[in-house]
């Protein structure tokens, strides 16, 4: 009972490392689709998100069949539970990249982004792939020190993220409302997905030393935008 | 046994409908806070996340209680699993709320909105309060078909959101880019609150008939938004 439960829960801890590692690898196409108007990234983007929300549904019913055939207890029960938490982060983030590649289609042959912002969106794509490599190797380490190091990465964003509105506020804007609206959503969707990856870690942290850490989100990362 | 956790059950499902119908009224307020450019409402938002964020951590740990106390399998199963992703969904539509009152108070005494688009968010609110109100009664009742006509109110909410942002990238718009950066945001929010609504509707239909319908994030509110 209790190897099956380990091989198990390694193959759903796996899984679930794959599906962070595919978010972070469309985040890193989506980027470069939005950077270079590349309408054949965008779309394999929008593809290939169908494979994250198919395995999505397995880590699901993998969860599922553990609870059902080992009946775990403890700390091997918050561990599935935690695995069915994280499911709906590295989901969420393979759906953000998706909707950053729907962006860069729905303008091309155009380029979304005028050019003084190109260089916020290279890095904070960076930063969301660092982050998609950093969930993986935490879902498969389980290593409670490399987890809160992710909120550091995430602090990263915050900043570009609040630079950027920065930007987009200042009175020499002068690339119109629709580019505004669009960076406005880009910038939301890479910010979401920096604070699903720390959720993640959160919840390794969790699962391996019983105590949660405060959330991120409440801060909002545009808190402090001029106007 | 299964008395227990029938008792149980109903218990968290309660406290998940209460979760729901918190998070609707948190939206009411933040809209007449938004709408009125009051400060008092806003801040009332925000301070009474605290409780929805706290009734989140009380419903994870009655059905880690129940998976860990009474072992239920198959429906019962499935109950208890989809009542932990539920959480998720309530919570995050409370934390959109309170986004929503935090622009408001970032703006005040200034309103957010020009009035052109009063309108708009007066009507994305009510459906917002309702998407609250019949997630709460779907989480009580277990109805199915209420379940599905959650959608129906979901598709009002895009259609609003379609049109405003076809407000926004009118070439008549005089209100600058920052208004339509805050309007931007604001327009996500509640259309992200409608579609966790019709999540919990989602993982209802599922938990009752065990059959998931399709997705719903995908469409993507502005598609179709000119430009």
């Amino acid at each position: 009972m209790r190897v099956a439960y380990n091989e198990q829960m390694a193959e759903l801890a796996n899984l679930l490392g794959e599906m962070a590692g595919l978010a972070g690898s469309a985040m890193e196409r989506a980027t470069q689709s939005l950077l270079q108007a590349d309408l054949a990234l965008s779309e394999q983007v929008i593809t290939e998100y169908d494979r994250i929300s198919e395995l999505s549904g397995v880590a699901e019913e993998r969860a599922f069949a553990l609870l059902a055939l080992q009946a775990p207890v403890a700390g091997d029960l918050r561990s599935v539970v935690s695995g069915i938490q994280i499911v709906a982060d590295v989901d969420r983030m393979g759906a953000l990249a998706l909707h950053v590649a729907k962006i860069a289609r729905r303008r091309h042959p155009n380029h979304v982004l005028p050019e003084e912002v190109n260089g916020y969106f290279a890095e904070m794509g960076r930063i969301a792939v660092a982050l998609g490599a950093a969930a993986q190797e935490v879902l498969v380490t389980r290593d409670p020190e490399r987890a809160a190091r992710l909120r550091d990465e995430d602090e990263a964003m915050d900043d570009l993220h609040r630079h950027l509105f920065s930007v987009l506020m200042d009175r020499e804007w002068k690339h119109g409302v629709a580019a505004a609206v669009d960076i406005t959503l880009l910038g939301r969707f890479y910010e979401r997905f920096a604070d699903h990856a720390v959720e993640v870690g959160r919840r390794v942290i969790f699962l391996v030393t019983g105590k949660l850490p405060s959330d991120s989100d409440d801060e909002y990362g545009i808190a402090s935008a001029p106007r």
